[in-house]
């Protein structure tokens, strides 16, 4: 609904400041500027500090933990950027929090991911972009258009410069929910395929009982997962990789929210390197060694200069 | 709504589950079960933990500090009871925050009153009840019914046990905002008025100048306030109080926020006592010798009972 | 969400075609041609007599007296506007009827200003141009966008061009809840501040006693007020500033709604001259010799500009 | 959804009072008090004073001339009710004013039968009773339940008190759009059929080529229609009957609107009697002798009574 | 609310692709690629070919028999096209099924035409533009914009390339329910009027009896319609007009549904001609050699390009 | 919201009026009368046949093949129930067509999901009661409540009739996406697992190759899914089992489509019995010797009882 007499302008909220600034300087721009403060008794105070009347305006906000304060923030400017006048509102979520609660697996409970989309567009957002849904439905629980884009092939490039043998090179799924992803990584990357068969595991302490598929004997093994919480799955996954004698051990992900044990546990893992994205900062003492930041931020400022010039989004991933 | 075949149940976030628990007591019942806790992530998980299909279900949850935590268990907890069928959801908010932010006095602001009052319609709530909302047109920021309760009448029983006497009586309003108020209690309780004259107190340190209206002079002044938040302005009160030569100084306010400097300040400041009411909880820590705590929990369970039998709610203030 | 190529265009209900005419002026353009009649039985009848497929519409209406007559007026010409494909409409409202019904002081009453925002916004309104709301937080009743502009500087060039001895000016307020109000004024005009004490004012009959503040004795007041309506609450602070001593008295008020015993009071109070602007039509009858009238067209002329060319709207008051 | 334990109640705007308060008597009741009045600038002021919260409400106001008034008090006082919490609120319209603005016969004019539909909504009604809506398709414009009742068994009751003989009865169509509606009373009634041809009627002026179908020569005709507003159309078949010689002439209407020339019309009409409800209220100064109304309060009475009860409406018909 | 630089594109459902095409020529462009399927189990298909954001789409899509099968595609494809944010949606119903089916002419029936213009709306379409709408309210079920064309224009063109001396020429109303379509057509080609009484048809079985206005002996008789369903009406009043003694007899309308015993009962007709537009497709089964289909694709094309381009679509009729 | 004296009373469609009449039977009452029928043009034609004011409305339809014509039948129903004032509309769906389209796994495609849900919801129901639907994210699709049944423990009940020998059971997963289903059913019924790997079978032709997990030698091998379309998947995997030297095949489903080649395929695989439930009804040409239908009426009798009566529906499950 945009033509190019409407400016684009990217604000930002303080959950992931500097994967906008990042984002504004792959657009050629700076970030907007907005004053965001808390009240002494907590409240989020928004100022919006230059002109938006008639702009279309993006406002990126991970809701990466503290996922209340961030979603608080991010409802809060979309109401002071509509009341405002922006042209256009698209809520920008490299990172969407409570997208686990998608379902009601068992009776009375909420089903948090939807309340999150009706939260935002009640706020005021006209469209969405988010990048990894943890489900691929959440994208209809919006009734705004939303492009969902994928870090895969930021990961996939980074992790051909590591130039692993084809033949030596084994894509390793967590468990029976990740194979899906896994395959799409690997018909890309190649290699072959091994599942941890985590009923087994726990039932079990055998070497060779908890693995399906491709020996990881002497070879590479390559973890794909979409978010990296408690890091309880992958570095399972690792310590199994590492009994079925692999020779290298890496975990991608795209989400690093990296919580409670999450540190600790890494910390011991035998992964050579955990490889994350920006969508979620990561703070210094969170920043082990071996884990290596990818910038989804090119990608990101590409899909709002193809929303904003009426592009094709689709094509990004041609 | 309702008919008598719709069991009334009241649930309780984790704002103020005290002043909920003493709710139920008063209404002869136990809270409903339902399990509220954080994944390590800091998402809110909820179950309720009894069944709740064609109940009718209050939920009280005051929106005090830690505001967008609760909040934002609010909206969670209003989504599970509405996916497991309750009959009817009020919504039991016995303070409301973001209250202040009620109209754009700048440009380019949000008015998150407002839009609270969007996210809890939008997240399932037919109806609020709501204790002296800081300004009066909030009720109108709703378009389900709203209905708003006074602590007036428990604050003023309590000053009437202290049987000052009506020739030393002075109502004493800390700015001109709160003149209204302040009359509306002097009503009740008869007494002289005085006003403190904030912008003059500023400018002239005389201590005449800054008060308005009956002299202070040996006499108990008691100060009315809605909420008390930094403490600034009706620590302020007291201390020009205390020069224009006030015998014993009260304040009191249905909301106590104590953010920031306040505990502080109260501590220092001259007042014999400081009336609050349990609407937002207190934490030791911040329980001063002088600040007693009245009870809205007989006051609210009145109303619930009135709301599910369809009784009126204005007779409470008759 | 307007681009150069919608074109502007202005059009009136029957309510204040003066005031629009002079808008349309002020832009350099005509008003828009639209039929208004009522049949025979008393309905309105609207025909939009031009294209406005994809104009940038902006209906101006004050929903004065006849409130209901208007306000329907206003509903209709919405309606019509946007079957007939008005790309955006704006309801320019210079009064806003029902104003004061913004709250619910007793039980079982409307809260009739949020009504009518719901029934603009139903009929077709995109966003509302509004002019000295009585309550700022009428803004909040609205979901869509709010311009809310001031005539205070449009009044307050007036009151310059009288050169006012500084000394001698002071601004009374004619009650506690014009205090805010007041002092917006005064610190642009400077001045001191008298209030008169109502209260105090029906009790006694002695001079001194109902004014609080500076002396009036030999003194110019200027009354500040929103809305003139039965003209009470003015007169009456009139005659305590006549009583006071005070040696010139004027009133000023946004709003003019001069009903009931209004003119009849006016005719007989101490003023030199009654200021208003034009957001209501005086006719002949009501427009006493010391009345005198601004145009708020330039203003609202100058908001309209700017909200189609997508400028700042609050930089008209810096 | 009413159960019993929700009490009926009936409540009356200042349209139409006493039709109101003949359905409660029908109902074995009295009216619900409501205080109605205008403040001084003409606003609207409710106040529902006996307690509605739970009770299963009838709000009955026919939008008869002044429209615009009655419209906007309906609206209000369904603002009332529905802030007030009543458990159910029915819109009770004997006459819905608008309804024939019901489509778009040229470009650029409003659908304000549907507009009114939404306004009725937006203010809060959970369902309508209408009578004898002037097109069937207004029904649609709602998409809360409507109940829509017809006046012809009432008016057809009384005509056959008449003992018109059968061989001397006819049902006149006083053009096209009407022969729908006599065909209807003509097949309880029976009769023959006659049609007024507008189109000759005004190029010729003999006697004979204006009328269509059975000669009325020495006949009783009977004119039937849905209203009368400004009874052009009514007079004006009475005046082809006369010449054609009719014996004598009867009009009936369920809404006597009877505005502009209609009562100087009337009284020069060749109609021995023009039959009307009470739909309408008839002021004295158009009470014409010859003008008999027909009350059709026990009718919405005993659809009150079904709605409430959850009886069958449509049986009403049988 | 477009600009010119948002691209115009038609795209087209399955029910009537040809007509689509005509109109994409019509505008000097083709349709939009569009891969339109079923599933093995008969669910629909789409996927949108091309890019399609910020395009001014428009869907054509006329709601035939297959009715439920051609409602739900359009319903589909607005669901894709907002979901791939085009910037417009105009939803474009040559025919638009379902529309007798608005009123509720007994109780518990459904008013399916009111249903049809929601689930339209909740799908997508930012607005409609239909051709020749059963009943003119239909219009006014819509919340959004409506065009309404007519085809009278079209047919009226090819009636006068038939040369019918203006003394032979009648216009044949085939029941009351058309009369008013036939005098607007009458008012555009001049000529005499006749009605056929139906009501007395079934009685009696003698030629001159049936027929109201003027005679048909040897008179060409056009009989206007806006749709042939069973073609049972259309064929009968041939069948009088002929016993009348009609010299030629001519059918017309808009919409050639010709379900059921239509075919059968046309062919056995005394039609010299049956005039019809491509409003429906007509299969070749159907394509009798007497009918004569018009095109609305010019008329079609025009609309959309004026609504395009912001200019009036009132005129294409002036 | 419902309580005793709305009375319960279940209709149907006629989707799959058998199941309906099953679960009738099961409450101990009969179905609804409703006429349901196609015009000639085939649209759908609805009139309820008995009083439903005030009732508690269960609307039973199964939107399988034809499912265009399925789903709008039940829309129109809904319009119907809505508009003649049933107190509650359940949409009673034991089959929910459109379920794999619930997300976009390329661009520019429907979530046609999420469109049946908003048309369910805008056509008036007011709760949902499904059954095994495609995937769980689906009820997040709804904002109104969703239960959601599964015939596991129907199917399992079943199973166990057969007293496979515990060792000899083996649950055989058709491909990846069915293995968290068929845990469910192995946790419940035990058994070893294996995994049909589907992206090898294609590229080798070798039989052990296919097989992850269990060895099927000897076995028993029982099929999980939700639902039998094109029976490509199932028959795929029985024709592996066969291979891998299974002793005997079943193959269960909730949802027997039988859609395209399936009959054929069905005909023809080595399954001793293939398992199915009464949600999707099979037609004798469809009913080979060796398909065993479980009736899902029992379940979904008890849960609208539970619905009805306010009870438990998660109890269901324990």
């Amino acid at each position: 609904m945009m033509s190019n007499n409407h400016k684009l302008k990217v604000f930002s909220g303080r959950a992931n400041r500097a994967l906008a600034e990042r984002i504004a300087n792959n657009l050629g721009d700076t970030l907007g500027r907005i004053v965001l403060d808390n009240f002494p008794d907590g409240e989020i105070s928004v100022r919006i500090d230059e002109d938006v009347r008639g702009r279309d305006v993006f406002v990126v906000q991970s809701t990466c933990p503290p996922v209340n304060e961030n979603l608080m923030e991010l409802l809060i400017m979309l109401d002071a950027f509509k009341r405002a006048s922006a042209a256009r509102l698209t809520a920008v979520l490299p990172y969407y929090g409570y997208a686990r609660q998608d379902r009601k697996d068992v009776g009375r409970v909420p089903i948090t991911a939807k309340l999150v989309a009706n939260l935002v567009t009640r706020a005021g957002a006209d469209r969405t972009l988010a990048l990894d849904l943890h489900a691929a439905q959440i994208q209809g629980f919006f009734d705004i258009p939303v492009d969902h884009l994928h870090a895969a092939p930021v990961i996939n490039d980074y992790i051909r410069t590591m130039n692993i043998p084809p033949q030596d090179f084994v894509v390793l799924c967590p468990d029976e929910g990740s194979i899906k992803r896994a395959l799409i990584h690997q018909k890309k990357l190649g290699g072959a395929i091994a599942i941890v068969d985590k009923r087994r595991s726990s039932a079990t302490e055998t070497q060779q009982a908890n693995l399906i598929g491709s020996s990881l004997e002497g070879k590479v093994a390559v973890i794909f997962d979409d978010m990296i919480s408690t890091a309880g799955s992958v570095v399972g996954a690792a310590n199994v990789a590492r009994r079925a004698g692999a020779r290298e051990i890496y975990a991608c992900a795209t989400h690093g929210v990296l919580c409670g044990p999450a540190v600790e546990r890494l910390r011991d893992a035998p992964l050579k390197q955990l490889i994350l994205t920006d969508s979620i900062p990561l703070p210094p003492n969170k920043h082990l060694p071996n884990i290596k930041v990818l910038s989804v931020a090119p990608l990101l400022a590409d899909a709002i200069k193809r929303i904003h010039f009426n592009e094709s989004v689709s094509r990004l991933f041609e």
